[in-house]
């Protein structure tokens, strides 16, 4: 039972000291691996069809929520949901950088998120936003912002930013022909290396489509 | 100068192994870390006016890199020498599924590419592959597989897939009027949550639009 038989003092520290060491790094790496990993979705349209009442009267209050949607349509999970309920998630802000926004339901998710004070704004393309059913006159009719290239190349993005962190990106036009009949893409995402760059153009394009900026011909200089 | 002096030879020994693991964990996280990260960029249209020239007969062999180009634009980097580079950077394949396909720029990569022996598959859209200045004739003309689409709905992707490894999906129909003129944007992609799905997707629609499932209407039938 003398010093001799068991570790030394020194050992016995110096074994605690590594020990400790490693624990420290197997606890940083574990931590590591719990970090919440950047959503990346992949959602491929044309969409099922389905009803989407349901989700757009649930976000717009308890009212609307009691009154059930007649139409035969299953209320299911579908890219079109999908989409919705990114938006809807919403809290600070939503802009839209969009070529082409016809689809009733996806005008009515917007209104709805204006209405509840998240911020919205709205870059888009001059000679679409003037076709039949655009959504573009009923967004500016609700008071929110949209502002629209004088070029006569296209404002050809179609992404939108919810607040300033998911990044909502792809071929889709937001147009119900679009989501209902055409092969489209949208990715979801959430790394820096992605979301970064296009809220600098969304910030570079909002200032360039300034209205102080845009041009006015009257009919005398024609 | 005894045994009690000095550490013990347990102690030494756990410590001795306790400092292995933690090296072992140190060497690992250094390894992870150097793993190669995946291709992250992102491209914005309209690409700077630039001479592309230089490039493609680089690309060609080099006879046809001893003529210099005699036009007058900047032989410079932009988002369209980039996506070139990347598609000539293919080994083995090149998927494409594209709406619309008329820059002659992209259409000599592909055949390019098709020449040194690269699998090359094209889908894309009936309405718009048939329209003045379309590549899609010489890439068929060329040997290049294509198919497309027989729906009243768009074939609306716009995207490539280098050696099943790179995607390049965004906004951009490859057409001058989009890459001269338009606000688009393109994502450059190797995480396998983005490209795996868009894999299938190609898979999916290529053998959909297989030519056996094509129909043929004769005028009598009409």
């Amino acid at each position: 039972m003398g010093a001799a038989g068991g570790p030394g003092r020194a050992g016995v520290a110096l074994g605690l000291a590594l020990g400790s060491a490693g624990l420290v790094l197997v606890l940083a790496l574990a931590a590591w691996r719990r970090r919440r990993r950047p959503m990346r979705e992949v959602l491929f349209f044309p969409s099922l069809p389905s009803c989407t009442e349901g989700l757009l009267a649930q976000a717009a209050g308890p009212e609307a929520a009691a009154r059930p949607c007649p139409c035969p349509l299953p209320q299911r999970d579908c890219s079109l949901s999908r989409l919705l309920r990114l938006l809807l998630s919403a809290r600070r802000s939503l802009d839209l950088c969009l070529f082409s926004f016809s689809n009733p339901q996806l005008g009515r998710a917007v209104q709805l998120l204006h209405r509840r004070g998240v911020r919205v704004r709205v870059i888009t393309d001059e000679q679409y936003m003037g076709l039949r059913g655009s959504q573009i006159g009923f967004l500016r009719h609700a008071g929110i912002q949209v502002r629209h290239d004088q070029d006569t190349g296209y404002m050809h993005h179609k992404f939108a930013i919810v607040d300033q962190r998911i990044l909502i990106t792809g071929s889709l036009n937001w147009t119900t022909q679009a989501i209902q009949n055409n092969r489209e893409n949208l990715l979801v995402m959430e790394d820096a290396e992605y979301v970064k760059p296009f809220l600098d153009e969304f910030e570079r394009i909002w200032e360039e489509y300034n209205p102080i900026n845009y041009k006015f011909f009257s009919r005398d200089s024609k």
